[in-house]
């Protein structure tokens, strides 16, 4: 199966397509869509490579832009996900921007703009680890606003979305979906492992409880705010070496069908000879 | 004319409906709806000090904000109108930024980044000098973008000033008209005055020499961005008493109709006696 046809399709396997259902109950998080681990890791040191590449001409153009969302329930891995994407990254040209509980100054404003401020400039890359879809998930898991509110937010994403596309921004999201065993696993080692438990929160164990509704504020975010142009990529990720190969491999797609340019240099320039 | 019910009815009579067709060549930059300005300067100072004391109020409430835009030809009287309404509002809790040409970052982002970086936060007022409608005004009349860029910005501009709308956010936009005899005239001034040359700009001529181009885009502007919830007033505005006494109306009547209130008190604290 790790051909490269096989490969190629990755993207269009995992795409929420607009108008399609999803049940994530019935989502396979262990799945691998045929990979094996071997043949995943060296495909992607490839997508790694392409992505240094892409990038670098992106930046080297300097009139496009692109901004990766990434949400996924607690210990989803995306932190991981970041580390491995940005390995292929120059820092220089991306940005990552973690979006926690808002400031009151940002509660002062509406909810997209902090998020607005983050996003990329041209010839840049932006990773948003958690993003403004936190606006309809723990805040319509929590009530935090009313539900006309929430339900709003849906189109306004969409319309704000579709502003950042025309003016220049391609648009990936991922969603990264690990089921409640592996959760379970995940924060269980966090707590076992004296390294690791820093990284667990008080908050874990009650935000488990809500499971369902998570899982239901999950599913309208991917029905309600996939679109051609800013689709979500619902990525099986329990296991993590899939879950690296499924997003870079996206990236690399998406990167190489933006096709950016090294702009041309200035006519006459090749003659120049540079004095002694 | 000059009695309550004229004054009351003043925002109406400015107000662009949504769908109206406008024809600034027979537009009436003089006209004062009936008011003598002596008359107008008796009211102009009441609206004043409702406004002081409505800001206060939506300042202590916290909760709404009002954003109010101005735009206008060059020498429309933007400044002297930003100078007369501060005048009333308390500068804590009231903003004023003046939108010139964009940096190069704010140029390596989508044109209402920067915008939205100065919307009001909540209990705020934000007045703006020029504004985001220069990417459909200066940028359209200058080809600075392609036809199909500026003229999707119309509807990207409702969705955006939507989203601030439906988050808290009042919007009133107002538009000074002077006609060409009163630019040629207050252009003149600044030329012949030694006080008023710096305000002179080499490339206002230019831009006079564009005043066709100008008025389709004014508009096309007014046409298309007028909405319930953030209308445009379109005010004439060569005689400065009543373009005052205009704004200053409507600005009272729309803090009169969000009626912001002081918070209540804590439960308990009326029966409080501060110790020695």
């Amino acid at each position: 199966m790790a051909d490269r046809d096989a490969r190629r399709s990755l993207s269009q396997l995992l795409r929420v397509e607009p108008g399609s259902r999803i049940d994530l109950d019935r989502f396979d998080a262990q799945r691998t869509h045929g990979w094996k681990r071997e043949d995943a890791e060296l495909h992607q040191a490839e997508q790694e490579a392409r992505l240094t590449e892409l990038q670098e001409r992106l930046w080297a153009e300097g009139k496009r832009s692109l901004l990766i969302v990434l949400q996924g329930i607690d210990a989803a891995g995306k932190d991981g996900t970041i580390r491995k994407v940005m390995d292929a990254f120059n820092p220089q040209g991306c940005t990552v921007t973690g979006f926690k509980v808002p400031s009151s100054e940002e509660l002062r404003h509406d909810y997209l703009w902090r998020i607005h401020h983050h996003t990329p400039g041209k010839g840049s890359v932006a990773i948003f680890n958690r993003s403004h879809y936190e606006d309809v998930l723990i805040v319509r898991v929590h009530g935090l606003v009313p539900r006309d509110v929430w339900r709003r937010r849906y189109r306004q994403i969409n319309d704000w979305e579709r502003l950042l596309t025309e003016e220049g921004t391609v648009i990936r999201k991922f969603f990264l979906y690990i089921d409640r065993d592996e959760q379970r696993e995940r924060l269980q080692a966090r707590i076992d492992d004296p390294n690791k438990r820093w990284k667990f929160s008080a908050s874990d164990l009650p935000e488990r409880e809500k499971w369902d509704s998570y899982r239901k504020a999950f599913e309208d975010m991917l029905e309600k705010t996939s679109t051609k142009d800013a689709p979500w990529y619902l990525i099986p990720a329990n296991r993590k070496w899939f879950r690296n190969l499924a997003v870079s491999t996206v990236l690399a797609e998406t990167l190489t069908a933006m096709d950016p340019r090294y702009p041309p240099a200035d006519p006459g320039i090749e003659d120049i000879v540079i004095p002694r």
